[in-house]
């Protein structure tokens, strides 16, 4: 197989030649580049169309129904993957930006001034969007990038691939800043994640084991996105109708993903009117509790919750709940079992509040609000390629402006060092 | 040797329990602690120097003397750490600090706050001075750390670890902000870098060598310090004086340090007049030439340049010298033979200045400045653990800016999901 780990090398440096003249291109063509790869797709609705048909054809003789659906592209997903592009070009430019400055006392004028990353390296599974949104977002930072996507995408991602290539090239840019390999054989992610020589970090989207298995064989940084188990503290001074409504859109509004609640804290002083009511509105929704043995004494029908129960992420219609002895247990459950991801506390007290914003070590912490408006779109990135669980380099979403490094610039008229 | 395991283990759950408490101490406590350790290590003076003398009689058997002068703390390295630790706790405080922040149409209140890493951990050789250095740049960006010194500076590092940990408590911090394993056991450093548990960044400070098996064991992601393969572009209208002050500076003010001049290069246009100039200035300095096969037209006794000279670091007083065409040609050469550390261009056009610093890939990018200026204390940071030479999360100088993170902070009023 000596002809992949060619074939790969090639792509690396084909990637690092192409970020040097991507890095160099002003902000408009990179934005027209972006706005071209819209253009392209939008004309080229119905052979997109074919040839994600073909990809489901083929794919439905060996997967299940939820696979199929992240691999199909509905006109609701292809419209989103366009306007997902134009929201990228439209975003404030995050190169060249004077991060800070300052002349010294020497007359030496130094600053820090935003550069891209150079090449990432994105390996991810099914869904055909990542696809363009990774592109986008590269492409807006300056960043060569290689897509190595599922096998049963294949057709859908040559296809995507080849239309934004051909609209980087209409912009004098080349065309190599976004490459895939060109036949899905797996040894192509190997020899990936072996070409730190021309690849400055990889970011794997996808199920845990895909990422566990990147994160072991990669020798370039990895900017990963483990669980997502994720808490609401509900206080015993909150708004009862507020906390109900809060758990159950954090619990039930999409529970597949890696902001959906998994874990409910109550206040002991709140527990005994807020607990039935809230297991209430989430038994309409269908979702099974587990609770912990003082919930159980005030619900003794409620499924007991195991202590695997508090580490556990469902991505599921399943919560666990627990009543703890105020904010400070609360806190501490929190950074015990939770994975950093995303928590909140629903109460309207100003010091707890604080203390919770201050306190709880997570990517996010929230107020009064939902746990699944945790994320890029919601923070007003536009776009974003991940979300990161780690804390170097990037922390929660990751969109342009996370996959940017920075450069000291420093102009004098001849200082020495003594 | 479970029992190392054990203690590492034990030393690694104190750090992350330590780095909670710290994170949430307000910075006058923090600032505080710092100016004790320089109290206390003032105070102290006569018995640090009669540890370090203990170690020095202990290793004169076996080291040589560069190694034993790197071993030892005299006068003026023992006012310089004082001095670092007053400067460190003179700094702005790099925590608290919202990066950015806006309020969403919905009325949530978005904003991304810096906060410490959490538990560091420096693995270094024989310096005593990063003792106090990195402890002064953990404790002001709120991070516990743990140090793995030398085992030839144990006994320096003992008393000064202890000196400090006395200060910390003093203030009301847990002493475990700092920590070092018991003995110099080579197994502590195995066993540090696998508590990715515990251990958010880790940071070897030394040669090649400890930096290759530091990154190749850790599980903890690494900030790391390669090569400084540094270059200085003599333009061909560089002012004379200029190029040659700053050649010499940057190659001879110090020799085995990470940003000292490594390669010259030098425009055909100017080559006839400079690199006479140039090549006497250096000889005078004791320094070895190796010229290219153009250099040697121009100095027929110029020692040639091997093509493995462009790739090497010498830290010594040997200089390359390359006659290249003009400016694409010598970017050309850095961007593929330098190490990203640090380079320059000698000129006085304001257009070939805004290239370099454009399309140079390097950490440090200068304009008319010694290489030598390249770093922490030049860039008015005072106080740095170490420089980094990857793109990910710090490039260059590592300050305490740069061993925070950040965390988002949402505040709303029962905000939903739709």
């Amino acid at each position: 197989m000596a002809s992949i780990k060619q074939q790969m090398t090639e792509i690396g440096r084909n990637a690092r030649e192409a970020s040097r003249v991507l890095g160099a291109a002003p902000a408009t063509v990179r934005q027209a580049a972006i706005e071209g790869m819209a253009a392209n797709l939008t004309a080229a609705h119905d052979a997109v169309m074919a040839a994600n048909q073909d990809d489901l054809r083929a794919a439905a003789a060996h997967a299940d129904q939820a696979f199929l659906k992240r691999l199909q592209i509905t006109e609701k997903i292809f419209a989103y993957m366009v306007d997902r592009l134009r929201e990228a070009a439209r975003l404030p430019d995050p190169l060249g930006i004077v991060l800070e400055g300052h002349t010294e006392p020497s007359g030496l004028e130094v600053s820090r001034v935003s550069v891209p990353l150079g090449v990432i390296g994105i390996i991810y599974e099914a869904r055909p969007n990542v696809t363009t949104d990774a592109a986008a977002v590269a492409l807006k930072s300056g960043n060569a990038v290689i897509l190595r996507g599922g096998s049963e995408a294949w057709r859908s991602n040559t296809l995507l691939v080849s239309l934004m290539q051909d609209a980087i090239a209409k912009q004098g840019l080349p065309a190599n800043v976004v490459q895939m390999p060109s036949c899905p054989d797996r040894q192509a992610v190997r020899e990936l994640l072996r070409l730190d020589r021309y690849v400055d970090v990889i970011i794997p989207r996808g199920g845990k084991e895909l990422i566990r298995a990147v994160s072991s064989q990669s020798r370039i940084p990895v900017i990963k996105h483990y669980d997502g188990i994720c808490h609401l503290y509900i206080a015993a001074d909150a708004d009862p109708a507020m906390a109900v409504a809060l758990t159950v859109n954090s619990k039930c509004q999409r529970v597949e993903v890696c902001n959906a609640l998994e874990t409910l804290l109550i206040d002991r002083d709140g527990a005994k009117t807020l607990l039935p009511a809230i297991s209430r509105a989430l038994r309409d929704k269908g979702v099974e509790l587990r609770g912990c043995a003082r919930c159980r004494r005030l619900l003794p029908d409620l499924k007991p919750a195991a202590p695997a129960d508090w580490d556990t992420e469902y991505l599921d219609a399943i919560l666990a709940i627990r009543i703890v002895d105020g904010l400070d247990a609360a806190i501490a459950h929190i950074n015990r079992h939770g994975s950093g991801h995303t928590d909140g506390i629903v109460t309207m007290d100003l010091q707890a509040a604080k203390l919770f914003l201050a306190r709880v070590d997570s990517a996010s912490v929230l107020v009064n609000a939902s746990t699944r408006l945790s994320g890029g779109g919601d923070y007003g990135m536009g776009a974003v390629v991940g979300i990161s669980t780690g804390r170097l380099h990037a922390r929660g979403p990751v969109g342009p402006r996370e996959l940017t490094t920075y450069k000291w610039q420093v102009r004098g008229n001849g200082q020495l060092r003594n």
